[in-house]
């Protein structure tokens, strides 16, 4: 009875919490939003195939996915400007060596999911993209405060003329 | 008029023709099946992705996509072995350096799609799995004959102990 009570409690405190929250700041399956208030897109696992990339300068394997509304834009050729709405995910892992093919590099540790959302408007102050990256399997979200997009934007700053995008998409036949 | 019967005549002699081939023979978005009788899997672009590789001997980056009984595979656990209709594919691509980020290498020209379809009983013959590759843009099956799939096996047996896959499929958080 006393932890059914107790349970009660809790729920209605959540509920409560939840209410009170800007939207910026609710959990998405329990991860904690980025500092800038961009929450890990649900579902980015299941996301299509936009390319790949291998980084010998700090040794890591990239997979890079797009939502329904960036797959759409790189299969029409609308990827600059990209769509608003449009969403990269890139899956980033040390380099390890497969155990039976030496000459492959193949993915090891996972190191982070990093997060490009398109939103001309909104994102303004960054080229237009919201960024967004979490750390390791604890989803860890990057920064201290929303101030750590500044140094994403920084960096994406030299592909301005693809749109901020280094990654160009695969054509596949 | 004449247009009319032109195209009913066509679509008899089709209808015809599909009826007569052998299941294996059926073209998939007209290309053209393997020597051994598989099709180029339907929406092979929309597969999950399951891994990716960089292999130095022959310059190429690989993208590893599953059907969904493969990501289910993967996501359970029940890889050693795969389930029969578990499917996948092996998209190379020859390495290219970005233009923008020199110590990244990038997918170039498209190589070739390999496919590899559990089967226990039905490709007993070749580890239970059912070998194919298309090659180049173009998609022109590999192989002379059904025979080329006992040179995909043997470069695969090495990895007997992992049910003949040399991918070990990434975990994401």
């Amino acid at each position: 009875m006393k932890e059914k009570v107790m349970s009660r409690r809790y729920t209605l405190a959540g509920s409560l919490l939840v209410a009170l929250m800007p939207s910026a700041f609710v959990w998405a399956g329990g991860v904690s939003p980025a500092p800038n208030g961009i929450a890990l897109p649900e579902g980015y696992k299941d996301w299509r195939v936009i390319a790949v990339s291998h980084r010998t300068d700090n040794n890591s394997l990239r997979i890079i996915l797009g939502n329904d509304r960036a797959i759409a834009a790189t299969r029409s050729g609308q990827t600059n400007p990209w769509p608003d709405g449009a969403t990269l995910a890139k899956l980033v892992f040390k380099d390890a060596t497969h155990g039976s093919w030496k000459a492959a590099t193949v993915p090891g540790k996972f190191v982070h999911a990093e997060f490009m959302v398109k939103g001309k408007k909104r994102y303004a102050a960054t080229g237009g993209w919201g960024f967004a990256r979490w750390l390791g399997p604890a989803q860890t979200p990057y920064g201290k405060d929303a101030s750590f997009a500044q140094e994403c934007y920084g960096c994406h700053t030299p592909m301005k003329a693809n749109d901020y995008v280094f990654t160009h998409p695969v054509v596949l036949p």
